[in-house]
């Protein structure tokens, strides 16, 4: 059984990295006008908007590689561009293995049994062999059931990868089905009991499992309650800066252990408020939004305290 | 606003083609061996693979493209071979195209806001300009609610699209979650009535609406109810063939007036018994299956009772 990347990511975390990951949403609408206006994207030309959203996430690697141990890479903004936005995702993905970076696909995919199975060697391989655009974790949904997660399940544990499922999103839609309530507690925790025992079943050398879960951080209560069902997982947690949370809602995401938890923002590191910086200023100020994110939710009591072995 | 691809296949239908839907999965463990043999797959290159993924598709849209209205594009078997099979993708969805198909990407995208509409911007375009990836129709999942929804209603308004929502699907697992009772109905049916304002709202001038809804013909009994809920929504029905569902019961599908559903089948149609038929084989195979399956679903008293225009 090869390592596992979440076994690495909690080690990395033990040795002092921010229990924090830069999202990257390459957007072009967001990119600062000069650096947008360097790439001749007004015309619609794919290959010159896949060039741009390229380059832009090849700043934020360079910006973020040694203050975080993950990026997480927004799928619909690469697929944006088609067949070419494709193959910039493949290239930024590359690229941020090559620096040292775990790498996150958001690409929120679901499917059922054989299908499922597909995307999980796409992304995760297949039996040892890489997938064609290999990540080391995926986010899924979990609308279809049990059927539709086990292929990346054991896709996961057959290749040292990780998923992230989709439990209670940050978005104030979510509680159109999440929270629903059934026999007494709502839809998202009926999603944490069906993931609990394979969580419990797929974990690494360091006590936590490659079966992690997305609850935005955004529902501090909720995530007060989904810990304690969810123990042995890795909570992924967008959410933080542009969609409005700050660091002291955060302390219910962690363990007692001070791991348990990664705080994702994306939009509120990445995109610097003024509009006429250039490529280096693009990058120097990603990096002070990415200093700032890790300091901040350093101050958390639990993850400042203690790292103790989870078991 | 441009004419919306929902009444073109309503109206094919109306005019005597078969309501049913070609799924093309290109699994290359599926095909025929004297077929995937021709491709030098065995080594793994993707662009080999992708080269016989493409040249499947093309084999079913030819077999099929005067049978039915609209042929569905599995994502995941063409993300399976990376960049590569991508633009195996694009190719394909060209060629269907090209040959008078409506394509339905199944996908099964999803995500928030923003991001949303980014995807939907690959896949139904934005304002008038085609997508990267541009198809007729594009399946979703509805777990993350409302704001997750939205961009791609609006998305198909504005460039003549439509959508498909996962409500109850074909798989056993399905139970898990759509299922769970909440306020004394499942789950599924929460989603429709989520849906039921919008589908009612966002209609073509056939009647039906451009936002659809996936119900696996697994579940009659839940197609029935949810037939009810949602009038003008044209119900994708997988789970015909292989998934165990047969013709006789599929009426609850669809409406009183013979429309409203669209019958799948993928792996009955387009792999056939016999390992060692060739490329000619093999479109013969898929063309005669295919007769088969429209045969059975116009068998349907509905479908062939009436087809008057739908209030």
């Amino acid at each position: 059984m090869p390592r596992n990347v979440v076994d690495s990511i909690v080690r990395r975390i033990r040795d002092g990295a921010a229990p924090c990951v830069v999202g990257i949403d390459p957007s072009l609408e967001r990119m600062p006008r000069a650096f947008r206006t360097s790439y001749d994207v007004d015309d619609g030309g794919l290959r010159a908007g896949a060039a741009a959203i390229a380059d832009f996430s090849k700043i934020v690697v360079d910006a973020v590689h040694d203050l975080v141990p993950a990026v997480k890479l927004q799928s619909a903004y690469y697929e944006a561009w088609g067949v070419e936005g494709v193959a910039a995702l493949a290239a930024s993905v590359a690229y941020a293995r090559q620096r040292g970076l775990a790498v996150i696909l958001d690409a929120k995919r679901n499917d059922i049994a054989e299908t499922a199975a597909a995307y999980a060697q796409a992304y995760l391989g297949k039996k040892g062999r890489a997938g064609a655009l290999d990540v080391d974790l995926l986010t899924l949904t979990p609308y279809l059931g049990r059927d539709g997660l086990l292929p990346f399940f054991d896709a996961s544990r057959e290749n040292g990868k990780g998923v992230f499922v989709c439990v209670k999103t940050s978005n104030p839609g979510s509680a159109d089905l999440q929270d629903l309530a059934a026999g007494g507690r709502p839809v998202y925790e009926h999603v944490a009991e069906l993931l609990a025992p394979y969580a419990e079943r797929d974990r690494g050398e360091e006590g936590y499992s490659w079966i992690g879960a997305v609850v935005g951080a955004t529902f501090p209560e909720s995530a007060r309650r989904l810990r304690s069902k969810l123990p042995f997982s890795i909570f992924l947690t967008p959410g933080y800066g542009a969609q409005g949370a700050d660091a002291s809602a955060l302390a219910s995401f962690f363990n007692p252990d001070g791991l348990g938890a990664l705080i994702s923002a994306s939009r509120s590191v990445t995109y610097p408020t003024d509009s006429e910086v250039d490529r280096l200023g693009l990058e120097s100020a990603i990096r002070a939004h990415a200093l700032a994110m890790t300091e901040a939710v350093r101050q958390i009591g639990p993850v400042s305290d203690r790292r103790a072995r989870h078991t």
